[in-house]
């Protein structure tokens, strides 16, 4: 039996974080003076907002979609983060007339859901494997959950506490309630939040109720369409196997494989990971481990997308990694850092942080246009000219999902412990942690991702010792650091991927941490079929991909020699400032192909020089091919 | 303006030549005892059959499909040619039987169709996009045509000929006539079969009609569905160019790209060759050209199989050919045999003749198990270990077709023109060939496509001046021909792709052809993105693959090295006696890969023996993986 780490951390909450990052702070302001005002345009225009007017009719245009909830409670817990580190009295007043009009479709029991209220009065939760239910109720209180630690304000708070306690008296397994769950995970992880903001333990019991029920038997979804079908029926015909889709097939602590929808699954693995954690259940957290290891090792792009298949938008089978029909959803690999950053509080390994850094720094922005308006829903590794972001989706998960992170990204930069800081991620900025009673300031400088040299500088009013760990990134060969300008040995201060200075700190004291940066060709598991004899380039944390915009049209022709000198680059007037990589390839040529589709004369080649780009910010540009594999030539 | 050739060639008769092939007589043998009577027994068991009673009533089970007279008419095509080259008593009776109940279904009026019959009276010629209604007519016409030319009974004949002349009198550009024309293009090519077998030219006329009114505006399938949907509404709604689709989106001779569906446009093509050199067309001729030269240079897998993607069940973009979802489909690669063999009537081009080498000796038999009791419907050129022949299909087109084209497999190897005897395929046996009024024995020997050796002998009673053409097919890099035993340069009597020889021929003359047949790597035109630094096995015509059975369950990891040593080996035991090929591969190790996804370091590999089979030969053992184009190692 694994022993469940006594010393869990503490996240360092984004609202004492101050992030002033050449890299992300530009992002965050698109986030907050683009995105939240678009995705706010988007949700009003398509009638989610007013829809909780609740005076949509049978025979009406625009009937009311089950997600709907979800899409206006992401984007109200978007903008409460941006609240929180951005006051701004026009947002705080929309977000308001928001809440206002969700309190007010919130029915006599607490009951609140626009679907089932308009289009489907008196089906309450009996579709809880398709129809999103129990989902657009946990999206409510995590938006009611951000809204009241960014205001203070109680609003949305009640709302959804009174919706909880109803959802509480609904479900369970006491005489006269459901035994059931939700077909798409999330409440679970919502709970778990409400519990912390409020203490109420009834919250977080529910959300274990949740969590063990799930997959046990009698199967509820099997009892459920017994007699009826879901609203997905049609979808559902299709899959090969509806248990594993929604991750019901078992119960959670039996489940080591990651099946089915990614989404789902990531949120469900969330909540396992907190609820272990907070529960001290050393079984969900080994069933935890379990799952990252066959995710990150077999199931994993090398962007941090997960999902191989739009089909079940999820997995398939191990080492299936397609690179133009990946499915590689923005909210998948969001669901990623959600999961790793509670991962990350149960036990400091770097691995977690490093799989939140890959996400975060290619799969996840990738979802987003550098303009903040356009966003991918999956994220194809290559291309063939005809994937683009679009503006909106009739399923609109993914645009808030992203919006919500990028305005609470601070919250996952740092750890506590009640002795130690951990700096997982290195964002500029600076940040306030109580250790010992002390607020003790750590500010980080840098220019990452592009460069691998970073300072720390502390701030004490007293003196004190504590300990300061600093991730090693995987994808670093050599690091060097320096306190005070003196060498510190790392290799001798290493532990779980993390050195680790413990030492009495004094106010002003100053630590160098090199990394490494070298541009590295990297190369999948032999069994990664779609990337046998391809390479891909990574610098620092950033996947690189070439884009026909920069070079040819035929990006399929690009070979890349064995020993090609690929050359960093940093361009200030590319895409919004950005390292790019230039590289003496060869390009296969095509001038004696005219007449023929196949010779047995192997294609000749040319030398060509290539510029490559960082993943996520490919389509920003001209219309065009992407690949992020390339075909290597030894 | 191109000229038609005047000197159309007429194909020989299957019925005027005996096969006796080591190859495919055995083949032919299986569809003869193992394939027709298990698609009998499959339409019989399937209410197929039965339904032509017309007894069916709404809310009956087993409803009856709009495809299903065609499943019965290609039966009955199959089982004719069966009968004309191996006369069988019970099958005929057999025949007759179901002929008796196909002609009980016939209205007053001649019309004939199960569905709009029973399922949907009163709705005839209504929805001509979607519901194969002419689609179902032509096989009949078909079938009616096989039938009177392999047992010269009239009965179907009769019976087709009453549909078909009140297919005429609703259809046409004349007042009161429906300007429509069929959703899947079949009917065309059907009526000239209908029209060489009963001298009538309304036929021919009516399937002129059908294919100048193609396209044309106003377009018949935006008036017809104006205020209606079709049957396939929701299949259409996902195709992004509907009158693509169909083939409809200009009319044929403005034409130049294969688009659409691919069944359909091989199926509209053969029609149009046919018409061309029927009616000396020419811009009927120059269309097919274009189409023929963008479907073969851009569109076709080296199996012979073409259609990209299931979406659409064909086309998508030039050099798309996606290796494990390839379509592909059984009856496209048919229809592609259909069309190349009227094409070489038209221009004796060994092109052509090629064209449908490739298909039959690849992607047509793979259709077919070697027990010919499973088909593939889709025939991909890799398979992770997921793809295997099914016994029947909701959607039977593909198990017929085979069947139909195997048993008249005779009447694709010769041509004639009144002074010419030409030979397009290498299949042992004798044909008899009227010119100048004897009857000319010519006997083919040899053991093909194992072997290039190949003896042809002459039987004449008289001697006589005729020229013979054989094909030097494109594959071949090296051949030579001794007439009498005294060598002939080929290179000075080359016409097209054939070597000439024209001469006073004698009895008992002897013609010997000498294909050298080395085992050659192939490559794909650099455009084809999926197979840059891959290379396919051939040798002769025989497409070959890596499979499993013989290998490793991971066949991604082989890779042939650009020097690997190739040798061929005759194994009679294998797969019903195959060449297989035994080669110095590699493979990519994984053990240093246990706890990484990707690395820097790239996988190193050791050597590896492989063993190669014909592609058509694959899924005939256990199940694995399965692959053609493999990653070569410089």
């Amino acid at each position: 039996m694994h022993v469940l780490n006594q010393n869990r951390l503490r996240p360092v909450s984004f609202s004492n974080v101050v992030i002033n990052d050449a890299f992300w702070s530009p992002r965050i302001k698109v986030n907050r003076e683009q995105t939240i005002p678009h995705q706010y345009k988007q949700c009003k225009e398509t009638g989610r907002i007013d829809a909780f007017k609740l005076d949509w009719k049978q025979g009406m245009d625009n009937e009311p979609h089950i997600f709907w909830d979800s899409d206006v409670a992401k984007w109200i817990e978007a903008a409460s983060y941006s609240l929180a580190t951005h006051p701004d009295p026009e947002l705080d007043r929309l977000v308001d007339e928001v809440i206002e009009l969700i309190a007010s479709a919130q029915q006599e029991d607490g009951y609140l859901n626009i679907y089932f209220s308009v289009v489907k009065p008196g089906m309450r939760w009996t579709d809880l494997r398709d129809a999103h239910e129990l989902y657009c109720a946990g999206h409510l209180i995590e938006a009611g959950v951000a809204h009241y630690e960014a205001t203070r304000k109680r609003t949305l708070l009640e709302v959804v506490c009174k919706y909880a306690d109803h959802i509480d008296s609904v479900f369970g397994r006491e005489e006269g309630k459901l035994r059931g769950y939700c077909g798409h995970q999330e409440i679970e992880l919502a709970l778990i939040k409400l519990y912390h903001a409020t203490g109420e333990e009834r919250y977080l019991k529910l959300s274990q109720y949740f969590i063990d029920e799930r997959g046990q038997k009698p199967h509820y979804f099997e009892l459920e369409k017994k007699d009826s079908t879901g609203y997905f029926e049609d979808i559902m015909r299709y899959m090969d196997n509806l248990k594993e889709y929604n991750q019901s097939h078992k119960p959670v602590r039996e489940q080591s494989k990651v099946v089915g929808h990614s989404v789902r699954a990531m949120y469900m693995y969330t909540a396992m990971a907190e609820l272990a954690g907070e529960t001290g259940d050393a079984s969900l957290l080994e069933a935890c481990e379990r799952l990252w290891e066959h995710l990150h090792l077999k199931n994993m792009f090398i962007t941090g997308g997960i999902g191989s298949t739009g089909k079940n938008e999820g997995f398939t089978f191990d080492y299936d990694l397609p690179n133009e029909t990946s499915y590689a959803e923005t909210c998948a690999s969001i669901g990623l850092v959600f999961w790793n950053h509670r991962m990350l509080q149960l036990e400091c390994e770097s691995k977690y942080a490093d799989a939140i850094e890959r996400a975060l720094f290619n799969g996840v922005i990738s979802g987003v246009s550098l303009d903040g308006k356009k966003f991918f829903y999956a994220n194809p590794l290559a291309s063939v000219g005809d994937r683009h972001r679009k503006e909106w989706f009739g399923c609109a998960c993914c645009p808030p999902n992203i919006a919500r992170l990028l305005a609470s990204l601070g919250g996952y930069i740092y750890s506590q412990s009640p002795d130690d800081i951990i700096v997982h991620q290195y964002i500029e900025g600076e940040a306030i942690i109580n250790i010992h009673g002390q607020q003790v300031k750590i500010g980080q400088k840098g220019n990452y991702p592009w460069d691998g040299h970073l300072t720390f500088l502390l701030g004490l009013e007293h003196e004190d010792k504590f300990g300061l760990k600093l991730r090693i990134p995987g994808w670093c060969k050599n690091a060097e650091l320096k306190v005070n300008h003196e060498r510190v040995n790392i290799l001798q201060n290493m532990d779980k991927g993390y050195v680790y200075l413990e030492r009495l700190w004094k106010d002003g004291d100053i630590i160098e941490l090199d990394l490494s940066m070298p541009i590295e060709k990297v190369y999948s598991h032999p069994n990664v079929r779609q990337n046998v004899h391809h390479t891909a380039i990574q610098r620092g944390p950033i996947v690189y991909c070439i884009e026909s915009a920069d070079n040819m049209e035929h990006l399929q022709r690009v070979m890349l020699p064995n020993d090609a000198n690929l050359t960093a680059i940093y361009d200030e007037s590319l895409l919004g400032g950005v390292v790019k990589i230039l590289g003496d390839a060869e390009v296969l040529d095509s001038h004696q192909w005219e007449n023929s589709l196949y010779r047995t004369e192997k294609p000749t080649s040319r030398p060509y020089q290539i510029t490559a780009i960082p993943y996520y910010a490919w389509d920003n540009r001209e219309s065009g091919q992407m690949r992020v594999w390339i075909p290597e030539k030894e």
